[in-house]
């Protein structure tokens, strides 16, 4: 279990100024990891850390050696070009190395002056993949998501029978995952338009955005050893944000027997960003679910899960239009949800991908499925917010949405909040739509 | 298109005498690449060919530097620890090294004595995967498997209306993709007994086998850009034989509505050998459909894939309980087939998953999916040869089968044969079951 220590104290200021501003995504509380360069520069990527306006480049901090013991091996693992070294150490290097860098960064610090050297603002950065992702899962955690969803593709049967038992789940593909910034170029696929006799190949009218969560594995289990409940959390690194773009009309042709595939795995999106789930200790919530509803089968329960195992964080997905961008005009919000409200929790993500003996490893990437929340408005994804397209948005811009259209720019933003502490962003994870070719 | 050259000469003989015997696997005709190092060594693991009853060790070989130019280039890329360098070098490389490795082990040849003290008999190797496997999908181009588990999971509708638009796919697990030689732990799952008005967490009870081909993806393609039918196979670097796991019981209860997920992910095992696409040249045959059948879209059909589109590749799947074993029975074989018979061909398979600018990588492996045949006794999988557990197996050992016991090594075989040309088989991909931890 992830505890409140001293790095989460609101009173903490860093001698990063733009770190203390108020509202932002990087306070000192935060200390998100990614990997950069500086833009143009050619030069190798390593870690960072996110501190206000800058990233604190971690290879170069760590060549003056400014830690000690755990935190120092944790820190020499951050001139790798991805995070998977810094994962495979363990949830105590992670902790060890925060508490060192908020020590480091923190007002007052003696290693500010020299420190100071080792800032490179974000806007000069270019980021990549924070990890080499050797596998790619993408859990289906939202029940208003697989109902809504069931709705339009099974109007029959929209929950099926096992969704309140399992942490349905299936593999994506790694290799089509980016970061923020990515282009997606709408893809072509077989699909069969309505009360047409046979498939055709197009491309697609019917690209969407999804709202997920993404959880990175820090430490892996080996094959055959299943990673029980009440370790499952020693295993997660962090979270960031992740959209898992769709193409809904070749998955409605697609998708039967074997779930989604080309409909998917053209592009996934990811945020920079990893935060820690250290960081996120204050914004843990009970995990429950109605006591109507079957309960967890106990390889998938726990009593820490009950007091804590949910997180109370703030999703939303923006979109921008050309027109909009033309204009000078800001994106606009499309929906709220809270991942919060997820039937299923990363913990039971974790046992339930490990019950049967799979093995993860440092740098896995599971997504959290559509987070899509139980209010109106709360719908993380178009083929929801337009009952699958049958009701137009209107946006403020003037015009109208049912999918996503060339040159709309989709913009998912995450944080946590609460009454007492600092406000905890995970930045954006943003992308484009390109004219198919 | 690959061509029938030199290197396939059924007359050409080795000075490695074993590769001479009549009905081996390795003439110097096949040349198959695996990664090895000397049993229990510790040493690095580096890429080989299979000669007879030896391995030739590519990265002693090219010490010497008996090459030049491209093959020299390709023969360097060997000394990796994985074919994922030689894989991206492209089919032009790929074809200059068989050519000059071809030429080495000729009887007659000049760098016989050198070359002799680079092979290192098979008996004394131990094996790796033969790459990184950054992607693993699996594909469903039987139509026979399909429609023999279509009718046991959905009586009502056995093969669904895409099947034959579509070469239906899924992304499979590659962390938990192992070599011939694999233990495959008995896994736990969630599962709904017959009758059973709750699921529970079990040992699986149906425990199967699939038998597969493999494909190797060599050079990979840009996101964004499909790789066209008449281009796909110069994509291709070679196969090798796949066993696809599956605990059925959990598969049944998980796999609406995102497919196969921990029915399938605790294990894959292929063999160690890889065949080149260039030593199948002389096995492709004809790829074709029923005339009554829908016949592929544009971007799935090509003239050259009428001619040549298929391969003329024996497959056996056969069975040593723990009983044979103590005996010193041998193996049962309890079914053959044949990959010509596959509904979808390899060049099919590349263009679709690509169509949607999907990056394919080296190293990437596609999965045939079962290759189940149209005869009887021809099904690849024991669900499909006991009727989904109903008609329990005999064996020769007096013992009975519906799925697999504690100890059952399942042995998947399969070889190229036709008048006029040397035989070229893929070795074995083998794996043996372990009780429930």
């Amino acid at each position: 279990m992830r505890v409140i220590d001293g790095t989460h104290d609101p009173a903490l200021t860093s001698w990063v100024e733009s770190a203390n501003r108020q509202g932002g995504d990087f306070p000192i509380q935060n200390l998100p990891f990614a990997v950069f360069r500086r833009s143009g520069s050619g030069e190798p990527l390593r870690c960072a850390v996110g501190i206000g306006d800058q990233v604190l480049d971690l290879a170069l901090l760590g060549a003056a050696q400014p830690l000690e013991g755990l935190a120092a091996r944790a820190l020499a693992a951050c001139a790798e070009p991805a995070l998977n070294c810094l994962m495979a150490l363990g949830s105590e290097a992670w902790r060890a190395l925060r508490q060192g860098l908020s020590e480091i960064l923190r007002s007052g610090s003696r290693h500010a002056a020299h420190a100071a050297g080792a800032l490179v603002p974000q806007s000069d950065a270019e980021f990549a993949l924070p990890a080499r992702i050797g596998d790619y899962t993408d859990f289906y955690t939202s029940i208003q998501h697989a109902t809504a969803v069931g709705r339009l593709f099974r109007p029959d049967q929209p929950l099926l029978p096992n969704y309140k038992w399992v942490p349905i789940a299936y593999h994506g593909r790694a290799s089509s995952i980016g970061v923020s910034g990515q282009e997606v170029r709408r893809p072509y696929g077989q699909l069969k338009p309505t009360g047409a006799q046979e498939p055709q190949l197009a491309a697609t009218s019917r690209l969407d955005y999804e709202l997920e969560v993404g959880v990175f594995i820090g430490t892996g289990n080996p094959r055959g050893e299943p990673v029980s409940i009440g370790r499952a959390e020693e295993h997660v690194f962090g979270l960031c944000l992740l959209n898992d773009w769709s193409a809904r009309d070749v998955q409605a042709w697609e998708y039967q027997p074997l779930g989604p595939f080309l409909a998917k795995n053209f592009a996934t999106t990811i945020s920079p960003w990893v935060v820690t789930f250290e960081a996120l200790a204050p914004f843990r919530s009970p995990w429950s679910r109605p006591d109507a509803d079957p309960q967890p089968l106990p390889y998938l329960d726990d009593p820490a899960l009950r007091v804590l195992g949910a997180i109370d964080l703030e999703l939303e997905v923006a979109l921008e239009t050309a027109a909009m961008r033309e204009r000078g005009a800001p994106p606009q919000r499309l929906s709220r949800s809270n991942f919060r409200d997820s039937y299923w929790s990363i913990a039971q993500m974790v046992a339930h991908h490990t019950v049967n003996g799979c093995n993860l490893k440092p740098g896995d990437l599971l997504g959290s499925g559509t987070q899509s929340g139980p209010g109106s408005g709360e719908a993380g994804s178009l083929l929801e917010l337009t009952d699958g397209g049958r009701r137009p948005l209107a946006l403020e811009s003037g015009e109208m949405r049912t999918f996503l259209a060339d040159g709309d720019r989709v913009i998912l933003r995450g944080w946590c909040a609460r009454q007492g502490f600092a406000r905890i962003g995970f930045g954006e994870a943003a992308g484009i739509v390109l004219p198919a070719a």
